[in-house]
């Protein structure tokens, strides 16, 4: 695995929060969110980010650098129900030369919900791995995520 | 509105079925299959006639030739559950030059679930309307989709 | 079919609208949105409709009046991309005792994208069709939908 | 984290395995497989391995035990692409009192593509952690994950 990071479940540790509404497509029949959508809400919030940075994803895709989703973590702590507005927490916790991870908390109303990590690779327009654009690695790890989430 | 027939309620109209198992992703809160499921089974049986066919939809989109959407109609009659085999029947029913439309039967073991249409343009690599392969005219409204739907 | 709104292609017929911003994970390997995905669009404008009535859709089901779509028809007329801010208007359209149909037009920057149209069902806590809430019918179908879509 | 397998490369170290195609409607506009619809893939193999062991998850869900994902992590090695038949190999690689830990591989025609792994809890109707069946802990890790995926 390469995923290292550790997602705090601390609001302060990080630096990005997206609010989303889950919908009722979302729910399951155990009557919550089901748990294949997370990977949706965290993708949703690195968009905004990225957004909020002034480096829309559809711009990057213009450049000709992708950014392969490499791998995904998500802990569920507390189930999501239809209608809640999960603020999506968001810090850019490692970066490499080609790679990168974002550490994720979820919370509805301050309570957490869950916590997650993605890795991503910088990939060129044939797919292959390619340097992480300078402003990225620039982006740095912001800031420490202190307490672990276990 | 384009889509101008009548599925009928009746297996023995169609002349090809697919089957699929419900996922639990697929229900929702109300603990039936989400309504917006269901253009993804018709789909996932259209791609299982065309490879019966012998003209498998990967080798048709490396001709250039899509398939574009136009319209899609589905009446839920019955809710589906997690785990049902869903039988889906289907028949083409209208064909014109670049256009054509399907009929669509959901059932669960004989009985009926749902009934369908859904309208499709071929379109060329740069998303132009173009004429329908000879084949797909060739393989016309092949049967009266006799009893109506209502 | 039950479905006879012809959905107008004026904005101005509507009498809500609701944005959304079109998730990666909604497009498809054509490079657009995945025509399945539309009615969670549709969804997701009725959820926000109800709750800019003061008629939050969790507190309809906590009554014990659920909403079940009876049927559902889209008609895709130039494709939605990553990214997109899509206006989903939509109005009541008809009222019966037990069901009512809506009328939805899809629009980004005042351009017409799709129309399309729902009808429900009031169904009891056991699943059996019920009266519609006397609120829901006095809100009536308070505009004529008038430029036909077709 | 509570997740410690390490799932292998090996088929071989697997016990069950379930094919899966790849629809269309679960692409992106990368043109291939999107990330989000990996955990649909786990979750479609893990029922069909209950089911396989005459233990079929409706059944489970009937008696008031109910299997809450804890956690879902997906590594991403090379991309899945439309119409793909996905072998999602599987195994039961730890187990508590009240948890259990899969991993997975998944393969199309004997090439790795992904490996992942969720951990487990059993929940009782109102959602408490109760004890696993004895049927699912006697079934233990019956087989070491040998290769490590990294």
């Amino acid at each position: 695995m390469r995923l290292d990071v550790d997602p705090s479940l601390d609001p302060a540790d990080y630096v990005f929060v997206h609010r989303i509404r889950v919908r009722f497509a979302e729910t399951d029949a155990m009557g919550i969110v089901h748990h294949g959508n997370y990977p949706l809400y965290l993708e949703e919030a690195r968009v905004a980010y990225l957004r909020a940075l002034g480096r829309p994803y559809t711009e990057l895709r213009k450049d000709g650098v992708d950014h392969a989703v490499l791998e995904c973590f998500v802990q569920y702590r507390r189930p999501l129900a239809f209608d809640d507005e999960v603020d999506v927490h968001l810090v850019l916790a490692r970066t490499t030369r080609a790679s990168f991870q974002l550490a994720y908390l979820l919370t509805v109303a301050g309570e957490v919900r869950a916590v997650a990590a993605t890795a991503h690779g910088a990939v060129d327009a044939s797919g292959r791995p390619t340097r992480l654009p300078p402003w990225l690695i620039d982006l740095g790890p912001t800031r420490a995520t202190g307490h672990a989430a276990r």
